[in-house]
């Protein structure tokens, strides 16, 4: 793996300012959820760094990636191709900065959709997307009291908002978000 | 299949007031929207009639049927045993009142979450069960208006007005009603 001063390197010039940022954002906030709750620190960092690695790509340079790497469209990312820089970003991490820890992937490529049974890794990437310190919407500091003292809990809020957010943007709304959303409410109660 | 007058002495004697009022209301909505929209009128008044009569089942009763009738639980019905009430329903309609036209009990069936790629029959029926006159909730109105213009609009406002009701509850979200809701988007963009 690069080691991540030199991945740090890449993704700024790469990604434009205010990704960037938000990079550094997510990283910074996902270690402090991971001493929190007890998972790997490092892994934390890397994910958080890296999760948005693809997000600057242009819908055709999505495509070309979603080929190249056997990335098979369904009938909400067919038509939002930019549903996909998580799946696209974990295949760079793993060929372009040389990740193979399969818990760090998945949470690159789920932290925007989420999925059915999220790892811990993968709720605290989720999460720290939304709540790191560049975030700014309403109810953000709400969730990031919640995500201090239940990760769980502080995931199905998120989850719940990106899930009225979509409806609300008349976006299509991604099964995967739902099934983690209702995996996590089936813990909860 | 019996008279539709018997069906309605069965449903007022099974039904609680309210709901057999509700029975009420969306038959004569379905009605209306039939003729708006070129529908058979006569299948829309049965569907619309019929299309609680299991809704006032308690949840033995609707474990029993649904072992009865081989309907399946998946991970929502299986924790929201209510929401079976349009598959129960259909089965009930079959069985007791002769009805076996397709349309009419797919429209029972999936009068509550919705699903993909929906007849008009079914947006009819799910959307009288929304705006029958006994309805009050804020927004009804908006829908009312849309209803008597663009069914398919109107029906995904329907969904979208469900989607964001059963997250703010904090129910279990069944992905029939996000492929229905997703489903329509696409016809509408």
């Amino acid at each position: 793996m690069l080691n991540i001063e030199i991945i740090s390197l890449v993704l700024k010039n790469r990604l434009n300012e205010k990704r960037y940022l938000h990079s550094l954002g997510v990283m910074k906030t996902a270690e402090e959820l991971a001493k929190i709750y007890d998972a790997p620190v490092e892994k934390a960092i890397i994910a958080g760094l890296v999760h948005d690695c693809a997000k600057n790509l242009n819908s055709n340079q999505m495509l070309k990636y979603a080929f190249k790497f056997d990335i098979l469209l369904d009938g909400v990312t067919n038509h939002q191709i930019q549903l996909l820089h998580g799946h696209i970003g974990a295949e760079l991490a793993k060929n372009e900065f040389g990740i193979n820890d399969i818990d760090i992937l998945n949470a690159i490529r789920f932290h925007t959709t989420g999925r059915e049974n999220m790892s811990t890794l993968e709720k605290i990437i989720f999460l720290a997307d939304f709540i790191e310190p560049n975030r700014a919407f309403p109810g953000v500091d709400k969730l990031r009291n919640m995500a201090l003292f239940n990760l769980d809990k502080a995931t199905f809020m998120a989850l719940n908002h990106t899930i009225k957010h979509v409806i609300t943007k008349g976006e299509l709304l991604h099964v995967s978000t739902v099934h983690a959303r209702n995996f996590l409410l089936e813990q909860l109660i």
